[in-house]
């Protein structure tokens, strides 16, 4: 018998208590375990009144702790009170679940030396991907290999903004107003449209990746809120759509870390992702070229990783299923390697900035003044070498006082 | 430490052979484990004279189990001996890793229960999808789901002599040659355009995913050989391509499953997998759909999931990883469920044809003397509810001696 505790009983948790009591009948004929749910934990009791489950709702964490429990699954989400609940759990020797990106963004090393410490251990497939058994790929099947980088697309909420805003047309603000409206995005939607939730996801499996840690904060991240629809025109030019990738891979001794917005063929894989989905598209040395696609979020299919984790040391009783490297990447905030870009300049000189891009980059396509949007903005798709000789470039110009805005988007041609 | 004997020194086995030695230090650093090679059993010991492996080779199959082994490496491929091989290894309580789809579609279950019953391992990862991670994703990472369907693109000699067909206008003949001069294929084609090898690993997978035996021989097995340039030109114009594909769904309390040139659209999911590449679209009920992509053969791909269930076996040291249940799935040969579909009837009397397409099917467009290919030959779009009615419709049509052939291909529109 796995006796399991809950914590939080929101949207992945009421999925993960129907998973469990769904494949209840089927653990125990096949695996000859029993799995039982001890206790939830909830804020506010009245809300359940009318639950299945009320009968093991609690709003007291001493209830969750004062029982013989072997799991802990924290589905609350948030820093606080989930990392006091979780280091608890982990020194009482107990197993934790949780599909907090967050947490483990945050304090996934700490964590896991906790774990093993205890001889116990954490699971946090779901915090990356939701469904998408990335984590559990990227540790054990593709161990031999030495990973190479790593796109993706992890946050659903932006992917649903940017999927409106290329195939309807719709404005940055209109698409928002819709994602909210059909709850894909939150009221506050700061941490999904500023890129902080792709960044914490990014660190996770950039830490596992390179095993060297790569935290979050340390990532460059640019939002999506600076995108209008004349990007998307720009970007149909050379047959793209725009996404906000998760981008990191192996730069000689450092690793290239970021999230941003950037140009990708719309008939290639990672273009080809829409709305909900997430998609990790994996290079090793050995394998090649591996794509994961699935839902990134929703109550079952973040429930369907948060069970297998429970099975997992429920079946294999593995007690360490992944390690953190407490050794720092060192982390290249530019894509510091030759690259296309788009680039667009305001100016009230076209003639002087055109000069300077002409004069900078390896090969530069400046649209006309006819093709152009705004017609005191220079547009043109360039190759620099380098992402700072861009910067540096903009920076002289600005200096000059020649620039009243500017920006600049990655492209990927594959 | 453990030691490794190998069964094969070919592509396979001597890109396992190289990993190995590549992830040395890493496991003894990271693990503290040392993988060691004890021998390698090849067939002609002449052809390896200048090996760097050379000391370990042997042609003797007693070298490699009088030696103190672990993990027996079986990367032979064909039944004989690997199957011999193999149940020996099995019986004296060593662990197996084989990367032999012909083994385990033919003898999968009898080898989980041997290996079962001697208290080690089995473990056969590269045998379906190469370097993907699949076999593992399913049995592991989705135990929480019932599996709803399978459909893959699991044979990279048909996929590239299909995407070469329908990108280049190659005939079918021109695109074998092409493939076995590039070494895609083999002089004896056979087993991947008849679509036998698609159907082991189809019904590996199958077997894992419905928890019933899914035998090989029992699937509808079509192959490619009867695929034209015109049956390009009508997908065209529905914006499909054609590819080989595994389907297995559940169906009631049968499981429909088939290996089957299928119309899908070009810009879904599967008709974007080109050339090697192989894919498996996984629907759970929880996870909805998962996209699984890679190269699906290959030295180096395939190497990397051997080497993944190596590490299993070091490691997490697994006893048991995947069961195989004994009893057989009632399996269904036919569609059986509303299906779009092409078809064409090569016939004297095009108006009787007609006729009886219009009165048998849901629905039908059918193509005007002016589009279709062949004056001779009914083409038709046409809705069925079960596949069953198309080939009573032909079999009725043929009784009476209005058929000189026909073929139908079955049209997935997502």
């Amino acid at each position: 018998m796995a006796v399991i505790a809950m914590l939080g009983y929101g949207v992945v948790g009421s999925g993960v208590a129907e998973l469990i009591l769904k494949n209840k009948n089927k653990f125990k004929n096949r695996l000859n375990e029993e799995l039982v749910i001890s206790n939830i934990l909830v804020r506010d009791m009245d809300k359940y009144k009318d639950n299945k489950n009320k009968a093991l709702l609690t709003n007291n964490i001493e209830d969750i702790f004062k029982k013989k429990v072997d799991i802990v699954v924290e589905a609350m989400g948030g820093l606080n009170p989930s990392y006091e609940y979780v280091k608890r759990a982990l020194e009482m020797k107990k197993h934790v679940v949780t599909s907090n990106k967050d947490l483990i963004a945050e304090y996934g090393t700490e964590l896991l030396e906790l774990a093993n410490k205890n001889g116990v251990s954490i699971h946090f497939e779901a915090s990356v991907g939701g469904g998408i058994p990335i984590l559990k790929s990227m540790n054990e099947c593709l161990v031999g290999n030495e990973i190479k980088s790593i796109r993706s697309i992890l946050n659903g909420t932006t992917n649903f903004i940017l999927s409106k805003m290329n195939h309807d047309n719709m404005s940055y603000e209109d698409a928002l107003k819709l994602a909210q409206k059909l709850g894909f995005a939150e009221a506050n939607p700061e941490s999904d449209v500023m890129g902080y939730d792709a960044a914490r996801k990014l660190s996770i499996l950039s830490t596992i990746a390179y095993n060297k840690k790569v935290y979050w904060k340390d990532i460059n991240i640019e939002g999506i809120t600076d995108i209008d629809i004349n990007d998307f025109k720009y970007a149909k030019m050379r047959g793209c759509s725009i996404k906000l990738l998760g981008v990191s891979q192996k730069d000689a001794d450092n690793i290239y870390a970021s999230v941003r917005p950037v140009m990708v063929k719309e008939n290639s894989v990672l273009g080809k992702i829409e709305d909900e989905y997430n998609a990790i598209l994996v290079e090793g040395d050995a394998v090649g070229d591996v794509l994961f696609t699935g839902k990134g979020a929703g109550m079952f299919p973040t429930a369907s990783s948060v069970f297998a984790d429970i099975a997992d040391i429920v079946i294999h009783k593995e007690e360490e299923a992944i390690t953190f490297n407490e050794e720092e990447a060192k982390i290249n905030k530019k894509w510091n390697t030759d690259g296309k870009w788009l680039i667009r300049i305001k100016t009230d000189d076209r003639i002087k900035v055109i000069e300077n891009i002409t004069a900078n980059f390896t090969s530069s396509y400046i649209l006309s003044n006819a093709i152009s949007m705004d017609k005191d903005e220079v547009v043109a798709f360039i190759n620099a070498d380098s992402e700072t000789i861009i910067d540096d470039c903009i920076y002289n110009l600005k200096k000059d006082g020649y620039v009243k805005s500017s920006k600049k988007l990655l492209i990927f041609e594959k």
